[in-house]
């Protein structure tokens, strides 16, 4: 497979809390990190950070900038690496327009849930869309995940993970890394 | 199948650093929290923490004892029931002697390196020891990953996890989330 058309986009709000209220949440500096080497591991283009709060967008520039141009990188060059793929954005749609530009082609969306729910797109599926070779953003929910109003405006929903358990609150973190060798891993 | 007889173990020394000297890392928070919730979605038995440093465990205990007894449990019930898969131990020789004592069986170690060698595990055969039902335990590297010496007391190394590009750093949250869903997913 040529490199895969991926996009990942970590979304800190439209949200829920522990209660279903719709929420801004907090940007945490290891979800930057691991979800940055992980997606330069499975060779995704950008990885998107959304967050419409400024003091949070400028948060993420501070920690990428220690890393891409700062001491960090001196220190890490892989690190370096890793976190040029992040790019600030204050909206979905910001997300959407930017990928637009550079893709020239209209993205198809992916939205992700821990749920179960009719008309899933199956892992089999995804790496079909992948294969057509057109742009494709996986969105990932932080706290306790996307809003079902942005969710039900994605063009697809993902089959959620299981694990072997009833149990299921893996951090968005490890969820993202499992979705990316899932679809993109060498096996 | 029935429930895997997997344990993980999550070793702090020996460890080496990215000068390749063999070291005693420090604990990360994160790493207990996404590990945690990692096997107990996957049905992993034990999450071992291993560190010879007493002010580490310490700090571990004290993590895990605000989550499982404190305030934390209360506050999220559900990240209780994960960690309360952690043991800390002062050595891996105490995880073996930990798991021999509860399953009155030798374990089968298996260590992780992000480097090709020969004679690797692949993930299929990894699988077909679980099948057996005799304990399995899964050392995990932090820092720069696990010593030479540790990896040659091994019973397997795994083989690496391989994404799409040659870039191949992945933070042990990532790895072990991808390893324990090649193993036990469900798919």
């Amino acid at each position: 497979m040529s490199r895969p058309n991926l996009h990942v986009a970590l979304i800190h709000h439209p949200v829920v809390n522990k209660n279903g209220d719709i929420i801004a949440s907090a940007v945490t500096n290891l979800d930057l990190h691991d979800i940055a080497r992980t997606s330069k591991t499975y060779g995704v283009r950008t990885f998107y950070v959304v967050t419409p709060l400024k003091d949070q967008a400028e948060l993420v520039d501070k920690i990428v900038a220690h890393w891409v141009t700062g001491a960090g990188g001196e220190y890490n060059p892989l690190r370096r690496e890793a976190l040029l793929l992040i790019r600030v954005k204050g909206s979905y749609e910001d997300v959407l327009a930017d990928i637009r530009q550079e893709e020239n082609q209209e993205p198809i969306t992916v939205a992700t849930s821990a749920r179960d729910r009719p008309s899933l797109l199956p892992f089999e599926k995804f790496k079909g869309l992948l294969d057509k070779g057109v742009p494709v953003v996986l969105a990932l929910g932080t706290a306790w995940g996307l809003a079902e109003t942005f969710i039900e405006q994605s063009d697809y929903v993902l089959e959620p993970l299981k694990g072997s358990t009833e149990y299921n609150h893996l951090p968005v973190r490890s969820a993202a890394a499992i979705m990316l060798d899932r679809v993109l891993g060498c096996r």
